[in-house]
C-alpha cells in the first residue's frame, strides 16, 4: 500500500522518527548488553540535500542510547531522545521555533507516532510500519525503514521544492 | 502456511521461547567466540500492551546466554535459561503459579518447543518456524521470528481479550 | 534450481564447508579489523541428530578465524582451517579413517569446493552457491547458505537413513 | 533494470566504491559510535581471478573509515579514502598510470559515483543503486552490493576476457 498524499506547499521542518525510520527496526545486543543499530549509508547524501534547500531537520527518539547520538551526530543532525510524549515535545518544538505545524513533514513507523502524525501538515510512513501507521499516513514510502526510506523522502522532497520554486 | 486457530477464552498466560521467535533465529558470532542476536524494537509495544491487559508473560530458553537475561530485563520479561526439558518447566511453572494449561498461549518456533505446544491451550508458531511446529501449532503467524512475530502475535491477542471483554 | 540426486546406500561423514554453508557468506567487519558471521541456531539440533544416527561430521574451511574455532566448538563439530587444497585434505581425510570417498557427503557453496564435490559419493550445494556449484552439485537444497540450508540437509539425511533402517 | 551494456576491448583497471558495492550499503553502529558493515566472502575469489588476469583493481572511497583499509588489506585492493571529488582523484589516477579512460569500468552504486561513471570507458551499477546511477550506467549487475554485486562483475569480466583472448 503505497499512499501519494502531497507534501505541503512550504516546509520548513522534517521531523524523523529514529528506531524503524534511520533503521529496519532491529537492534542488536550482545553478551554485555550492549546493542548496536543498521543504518543506511544512502540517507546522508539525501539529508545533505535537504539542508542546502533550507530545510530545518530533527530527529525525535523515545529510546535512550548513545548509539542514536553517535548515529544523528555523523549525519549533522539534531536530536532528542527520551521523549515520553513526542507530540508534546514535537508542540513545544513548533512554539520555539516559530514553525506551524501545517508546514512540518513528520516521519514514524509505529504507534506511538500516531499523535504527531495527526498535528502535521504531512505525515509519512515507512513501507514497513504498523498497519495503523500506514493506515493514518499522507504517504507511505516505497521503501522499509533502514533500507532507504530516508532517502527516498529527501529525493521526493527535494523534486517536490524544486518543482515549486523552478530551483 | 498461516493458520488461524482460536485463542482460549481465557489468556492467563503467554509464554515465549527465545532465539528463533524473538529474534531471526541467527546469532552473530565474533573472533572472540561472543555472540549477539537480532531483536525487533516494535516488540516492546506490543508486550507492554499485553502486560496492561493483565497477561502474565514468561521466556523459556534452551540456551543460556547473557544476551537473553539483557534483552528481557529490557522488556521487562521474567526469563528461564538452560532449561533442558521445557515442558517439564513449563508444567511445573503452571503448577506454582495455579494456572490452567487451557489458559496458556506457548509460542515457539522449532522441535524442542513441541513437547510444550502440545500441552497449552493455544500453540503459536512463528511464519519461519520448522514445518513439523508449523503443522502441530493452533495458530501460524504471518511475521517470521524476529521480523515482527512478537508484535503480531500481542496486536491479535489484544484485539482477541478487547473483543471478548469490550475494552 | 533444485536438484534432487540421491543420497548415497550407506552414508558414513559429512564434511561441510564454513563460509557460505554454516554461514550466509557475509561477514561483518569492525573499525578494528575483527570479523563476525552470522549463523543460524536451527543447525544445531540437525548437527546433534546425525551424530545420535552415528554419523561423522567435519568442517573444512579455507578461511582460518576464531570465530570458526568457536562456532565449531559450540556445535561440537572437529574443524580444519586454512586449508589450502580441501580436495587433497580430503583425500588423506579419508585415508586416515579408512572411509570410502562412495560413503561421504560434501556441502559446499563455492567454486573452490568444486574438486571436493568431484570425489565424494554425494556432493551438495547450498540454494545460493555459485551457479558453477549448484551446476556440478548432486542435490541442491531449498535454503540458502545460514538460512537453515545445514539444517535441511540434516532433516533430509535424516530421513533418508530412517528410510533405509527403518529406525 | 539489467542493462547488458558492453565492455571495453582492453580492460586495464576495475575502479570499486566501497559502500554500497562492497558493503549493502549499511552500516552497524555500537553504542560507542565504531561502526561495522557487512562485506561477502564470495568477492575474495572474483577479485583473485581478475588479478590473475592482469588487471589492477582500486578503490576510491568518500568516506574515511579504518574498516576500509582492512578489508581492502584483507582483498589486498589498493584503497584511497576521504575522497572528497572521486572524478577528480580518478583523472589524476589515470594520468600517473597512463591508463586511457577508455579501458576502465567503474562500479558505483549512487550519485557521488556519477562523474566518475561519464568518465569512464564502461560505468557499472549494483542492481540497487540509486535510480540515477542506473540511468546512467552502461552495465546493470543482477545482484545488489554486497550479496555478490562484485563476484557478479568479476565472473562476467573475466568470461569476457577469455572470450576475447582464447584464454
Amino acid at each position: 500500500m503505497v499512499k501519494e498524499g502531497r507534501f505541503p506547499d512550504q516546509v520548513r521542518l522534517v521531523v524523523f522518527d529514529f528506531d524503524g525510520v534511520m533503521t529496519d527496526n532491529r537492534m542488536w545486543i550482545g553478551e554485555d548488553g550492549r546493542e548496536s543499530v543498521a543504518c543506511n549509508r544512502s540517507d546522508g547524501l539525501g539529508l545533505e540535500k535537504l539542508r542546502q534547500l533550507g530545510l530545518d531537520l530533527f530527529v525525535l527518539s523515545t529510546e535512550s542510547n548513545p548509539l542514536v547520538t553517535a548515529r544523528c551526530r555523523k549525519l549533522d543532525l539534531p536530536v532528542e531522545q527520551s521523549v515520553r510524549d513526542k507530540a508534546d515535545r514535537l508542540r513545544s518544538l513548533l512554539r520555539e521555533r516559530g514553525i506551524a505545524a501545517a508546514d512540518v513533514v513528520y516521519v514514524g513507523n509505529d504507534v506511538n507516532d500516531a499523535d504527531c502524525m495527526r498535528i502535521v501538515g504531512c505525515s509519512v510512513a515507512v513501507a514497513d510500519a504498523h498497519p495503523d501507521v500506514r493506515h493514518l499516513a499522507d504517504v507511505v514510502l516505497r521503501r522499509p525503514g533502514g533500507h532507504g526510506a530516508v532517502r527516498e523522502l529527501c529525493d521526493r522532497l527535494a523534486a517536490h521544492i524544486a518543482c515549486r520554486y523552478g530551483s
